[in-house]
Formats: C-alpha cells, structure tokens, sequence
C-alpha cells in the first residue's frame, strides 16, 4: 500500500469521497459499539459461575486456622486466601494485605493515608506546599485521577519499548524531594501492553529517591493475564530486587483478581515490606475490623491453588486472544503500510494502543463516536487527559463480541482514514484553505 | 439487701474473705470466657447460611434493571439493594449509596474525605488549625478510635437516659465553629443501650451549628436490632426531620447489615441528603468503580425484602434475649440493694452498660481478668480511653453460650463485690491504711 503522504492530492481527495459513502454506510445502521473500558465480556464472566456454588449452607465456612469466616475479624486476610494471591503475585503470603473488591480502592486509600498522616513517619503530604508523582505516558486515566484529586502535581515520563525512560526517571526521583510516587504498569501495561525489560525493573530497585517516603506505586493489574501459553513475558519479581538492592521499603505492590473471577466481586490485595505492613496495618486497624472473609474463602475454594487460578486464565486467553489477533490483523490489512498509524502488539493484558499522526486522536475518536462507536476518550490516557501530541488512543477489544469488535474496529479504521487524510490535505503546501 | 456502706467494716472483713475464696475457686478452673465484643455467637451466624444457596451456577445474576451483577459498575449500588437497605433505614433509596462490607470503614472514609477535602466546598480540615467533635459519653470506642487517629480534639458530652445532653450540645455547636461533627448511636446506644427521646431527635434537626460543615455523624447501628416484639423503641427519622427543620444537609447516617447477615460479609451504606450524595460521589468516583454488586444481591435475594429482614432479625432476638435477660436479673440477684453499681436494661442493641463505684472499674476487669473473663477495657468506652470517674464497663452478652455467659456474669458480679469493698475500706473514716 502506498503511503498515504506520498499520493496526490487528487488520489487522496477521490478516496476521500470513497471513505465518506463507506462511513454514511456504517452510520445509516444506528450501531452501539463499545471500546471504551477493560471489561471482560459475558463468556468471561461465565468462566467463573462455578464460584457461585463452592459454598453452600452444608459446607463449612470455617478456614484451615480454625476461624469462623463468618464473623468478624482477620485484618489482613485469611491465611488461605493470602497464600493463593501471594503465589499469584509471587510474594509470601505474611507480605499480602487482603482487601476488599478493588486495587483502585487500595490505591486510593494509600494516597489518602499519605496526604493525612504521611508515609513512615514523614510529614503527611497535606502539610506540604508541593508533591508531584511520576506518569509513564501514555498510561491509565484512573491513576492520574487519583493524583489529580489529591492536587499532586503530575509530570509525564515517556514510555519507550521497555518501560519508561528510566534516565529521566532516575534524574528527576533522586534530585526533587517533593517527587513521592511514580505510577507503573508494569506488565502488559495499560493501554500499551508493554512489559518492563529486566533492566528497567533493576533500574527501579536501585533508584536513590531524595524523598525518603517516595514509593514506587507498582500496580501490577495483569500479572497472570497472559494471551500465549508460551509466549509470555516475564517481569523481575520487584519486592525481592528491592531487598536485594537494599531498598526493601520502596514498593507497594497492587493486584486483583478482578479481571479473574468477577469485577466487583474479587478480591484486592497490597503486597509490601514488612515496614510498609506494619505502618498500613496501624491506619487499616482503625478504617475497619476486617474485609470480606467469606469471599476470601469462597475464591480460595473455587481457584484452589495457584495452578487453578493458572488454568483459569488460559480459559480466559482462548476468550480473548482471538479477539486481539483480529484486531492486530484488521489494523495491519486496513492500515498496514499507509504511514497514518502505529499500533502495539501486547502478548496480555487489555489493551491495544494506537498512535495516530499528530493532532489527529480527538477527531478520530469524535467520529467513531458518530457511527456508533465509544473508545476511550482521546486524551484519556494522559494526565489532566491533555495528550500533548493528540495521538494516543486506548482501543479496548475485550467487551464486544468478535463480530461486533470486527465492525468497530473497521469503523475505527475508517475514521483514521478520513481524519489523517483531512491532516494531510491541510499541511500540504497546495493546501487550499 | 443491706446497701454495703451501711455494713460495718468488720462484716465488710468478713464478707471479703469468703468472697476471695469463692474468687479462688473460680481462678482454679482455668477459665476462658470472653465479654468484650459486640460479636454474634455461632448460633446466629447459622441464620444466615440460607445465604449461601441463594446464587449458584443455575442462577442468573442479572439485576431487576438489566446489570449484569458481575461485571464492573454502579457506583452507588444496584437498585434493589438500595430500596431493602433504604426500607431498613426508612430513607428512599435514591438517599442510599452502598458501600463494602463495613460501616466503620464508610465512617472512617467520610473523615477522611471531610480532611482532605473539605464538606460540601468547605476548606478541608487538615488545613485548619483545629477540629473538635463532640462524643457523647459513654460511647463507641471505634468511633473515637477515628477521630483521635485524624487529631480531631474530642469533648465529652454527657449522655442521659433520653440521649446526650443537648443544652450542651446546642450552646457549644452554636458558639464553636471548630466543632465539625458529633458520634451519635441513636438506638439502643453503644454501650448503655439508651434510645434518643422524641424531643432529642428534634433538637439535633435544629441545631444551628456556627461551622458551616458541621454534621452528625448519626451511626444507626441498631436500627433494627430489638430484643422484643413488641416492647420496641422508635425513633424519629433524622434525615426527614432535618428537611421539614429546614437543614437538610446536617447529618449523615450510616448503617449495616454486620449484625443481621455475616459480620465482614455484609452491607454498608450511607443515608444522606441529594447534596452530601453529590459531595460523597465525586470522591467516591475517584476511589472505585463500584462496590460487590453480587453480594448487594445475594443479601436481596435472601431476605426479599423488608418484611424478611425484620422476621430474620425477630430469629436472632430469639436467641439474644435469653441472655440479656439473664445477665440483668444476675445483676438484680446478686447486686442489687447493694449500692455498689447501676446497670441499664436495653430493649435491643448489643451491650448492656454498668457503672461500678467511682475508681473501681479498673480493679473490677482486671480482677475479671484474672479469673479467666476478659471484658472491655474499662475507659474504652470514652475517648483517648479516659474514664474520668473510672466507673463505666460494657458488657457485651451476645457472643458467650448462655452457660458461659451465666459463668463470665457471676464471675464479674464477684469482681464488682471484692472491688467495691477494697474501696469503701479505703475510705471509710477507721481506714487502717
């Protein structure tokens, strides 16, 4: 295919005219087509209704240890239940705090403990003039708007292939004391499905923070999320790399099974070293007497082991690397060559990312909108949604069925097209207007 | 019964003899016996069980309105879970926003919120120089666990049998615009089991606070926790007092269902004004995408509706009144004409409240203690645990089997009699020491 820079304006203005009647085609037949979030589709959640019958009025809800799972208690979780989610994110079961239904909400409430009674032992963050955060762009709105809510100034660090750009990192963290956190994904991350290189996450571990209580915010949301029985990445387990690096108390680490048994009904955990723990369990103490044991137990009962929880996911996989597979391959056949777009090819996670040429993400997503389909905001993926370039966009493929994703994603297409041909029109130098 | 400070002191002598050897007797059985918590006993978590049959693999977990229950969503709660829990708490359900497992949490949230953030555009509390709030007391001791964790500088108002004192309440909320909340248990209070009078209620509708974001924190804990069917208090509901006042923002209300389905396994909620749900919202927003919807229907599909929920709660009366009674008519039968301590007699709740001589309630648990009965720390009851008469203990009778229930009581009436007597030796005029 020729890239499109490259034809007359006269080519691109007939295909323009081309474009235009497939996209009054699309709009003509009222379609709802959504791409917008990370939300497993029907058949997923199908995978876990087994959940719904591990326990019953004649099965004992009591856990190995001997307690009740029904009555109160139990700050940090069942023993059970932290062994399996620290099998699952590779820590011992004595560094996991079990909480309740989200990792969004932990994160939060660690950022709130932060900004009213500071990290171990350090000024609280609301008696500050200034904090800032770290945001590998592009990157997961929902971080950014915690940090903006907390009035945390927020600077944008550049992803590159194998994790943000760890110079820059590594400069601003160890010359700026009101730098507390950096926000990473850092497997499959969000929105671009790129995993941390072994050198980033060594980088990460050595870091040399000015700031005693800054802490790397290590959401690591698809750790099991794999798309490839084989061909996965694997990532530098971070707590134990900090201890090695004799920077034991530099991480917190966040996981859940939401994308795993049921979102908004699994279970969240924390992960951290043992003076972390003892400084999170002093606040969790006094927010609440304990979570919810008997769903602790009831995942327990259903994943068994790790190895449940393993094969669970490769169910999973078979629901949705079809999914990514048509999409990496209608971008390449619809796109592929006509220099209008760049796309990741993650092996997990939910995201596919999409880079336009500048300028040009807000219309595309405007005009998908208007045939019928929602993608993540234009912007989105950055702090303050501002994306400096307009380029990014988070394409979502999980939700919709495979037929009505081939639709969107064609539609999507479509849109990318027409908008990149509009830019091109308008920058040349027989530009018109 | 001859009072014991008409007894000479060589009865007195006399008397303290036999009862330490009864003490002894007791010490030598090697008890464990525990009356410290308002935990329910197995018998009533069995009620429940029900619970567990109600989703299964064969049951579609789709809400009234469409929801697919597990996926993500509904910041505020399904519909159906906010109409039972806005019948229970006699709000509309537009009123309600369900939260986790743990009303504590939602009160600890809501400070923490207000400290961060500030009431409804208010400035937050952590910038300002000082936050008081009234405590009511006797009281919760998680309650003023909060609000010593945040600062917040806590004043003692007296309770009476009709609620706390509200001539103090209105003169220091009217004249203080430090004082940004108070902890109210309205029914059937924590720990002395006392209902808010008519008049009360209707007082704190039309406090005229001089901060702007004052509000009642009204912890409606046992909102429907009777012990009898028909001997039941009432209250008037606070949200639509506060409206027809003419404050309809003064309160928030919180309430669970920790003590109706499983302790850590049930659901919180709010009730509040339109304008404290937005407020709560745009936080809440920020900090999740939605609480466990499939434990919202769980509980809906279990109880059905109000009317099962109340029969559900006359099951558990069922098994707490025989033990309430007995501790009271213990107490009756074995201190009562003595002079040495006062009890309540609650209608619902969970705790019973006795107040011992001034400056024996230390003595008193720990000689209980001693014999194997462990009860509430005396000064738990009244914030930064500072009883300053030393004379409150909250007996807590649900968890104990009525057995050791009888035991731990007889125990405890013991430790009252050895304590009192020590004491009024000490000061009586022949005091030897």
């Amino acid at each position: 295919m020729k890239p499109y820079a490259e034809r007359t304006r006269e080519e691109l203005e007939s295909l323009k005219l081309q474009l235009k009647s497939e996209y009054r085609d699309y709009q003509s037949k009222g379609l709802s087509l959504n791409m917008a979030r990370g939300k497993p589709c029907t058949d997923q959640l199908d995978l876990s209704m087994g959940m719904m019958d591990v326990l019953s009025s004649d099965v004992d809800l009591t856990c190995e240890d001997g307690t009740d799972c029904r009555n109160y208690g139990v700050l940090a979780g069942i023993t059970e239940a932290r062994e399996l989610i620290g099998d699952m994110m590779e820590n011992p079961a004595e560094c996991i705090i079990i909480y309740g239904n989200s990792s969004l909400n932990v994160m939060y409430d660690t950022i709130s403990r932060s900004m009213t009674h500071g990290v171990m032992g350090n000024t609280p963050w609301c008696k500050l003039d200034k904090v800032k955060f770290l945001c590998p762009v592009p990157g997961y709105d929902r971080h950014f708007a915690i940090t903006q809510y907390f009035g945390i100034e927020m600077i944008n660090v550049p992803m590159t292939s194998s994790g943000p750009d760890m110079d820059m990192v590594e400069t601003l963290v160890s010359s700026d004391d009101t730098i507390k956190g950096i926000w990473c994904v850092p497997k499959y991350s969000n929105p671009q499905g790129i995993s941390y290189s072994d050198e980033t996450v060594r980088r990460f571990a050595r870091l040399k923070p000015a700031a005693k209580d800054f802490r790397i915010y290590w959401d690591n949301a698809y750790g099991v999320h794999h798309l490839y029985d084989w061909d996965q990445d694997h990532l530098i387990e971070i707590l134990a790399e900090c201890k090695r690096a004799g920077n034991p108390d530099l991480v917190y680490k966040f996981a859940s099974t939401s994308k795993i048994s049921f979102p908004g009904s699994g279970l969240a955990a924390i992960a951290t070293s043992p003076n972390n723990m003892e400084d999170i369990k002093a606040q969790l103490a006094i927010q609440t007497i304990g979570h919810d044991k008997v769903n602790q137990l009831r995942h327990v009962r259903f994943f068994k082991n790790i190895h449940g929880l393993v094969e669970h996911m490769r169910l999973h996989a078979n629901i949705l690397r079809p999914k990514f597979e048509m999409v990496i391959n209608t971008l390449e056949q619809e796109l592929g060559g006509l220099g209008i777009g760049t796309w990741t090819t993650p092996k997990g996670g939910y995201f596919i990312s999409f880079d336009s040429l500048d300028g040009c993400a807000k219309q595309i997503v405007a005009k998908a909108k208007k045939a019928g389909v929602v993608m993540t905001g234009a912007g989105a993926t950055y702090p303050y949604g501002k994306d400096p370039n307009d380029s990014n966009i988070r394409i979502a493929p999980t939700y919709p069925s495979l037929e009505d994703l081939h639709t969107a994603i064609m539609i999507f297409t479509l849109c990318v097209k027409m908008v990149s041909i509009d830019k091109l029109l308008s920058v040349t130098p027989e530009n018109d207007s």
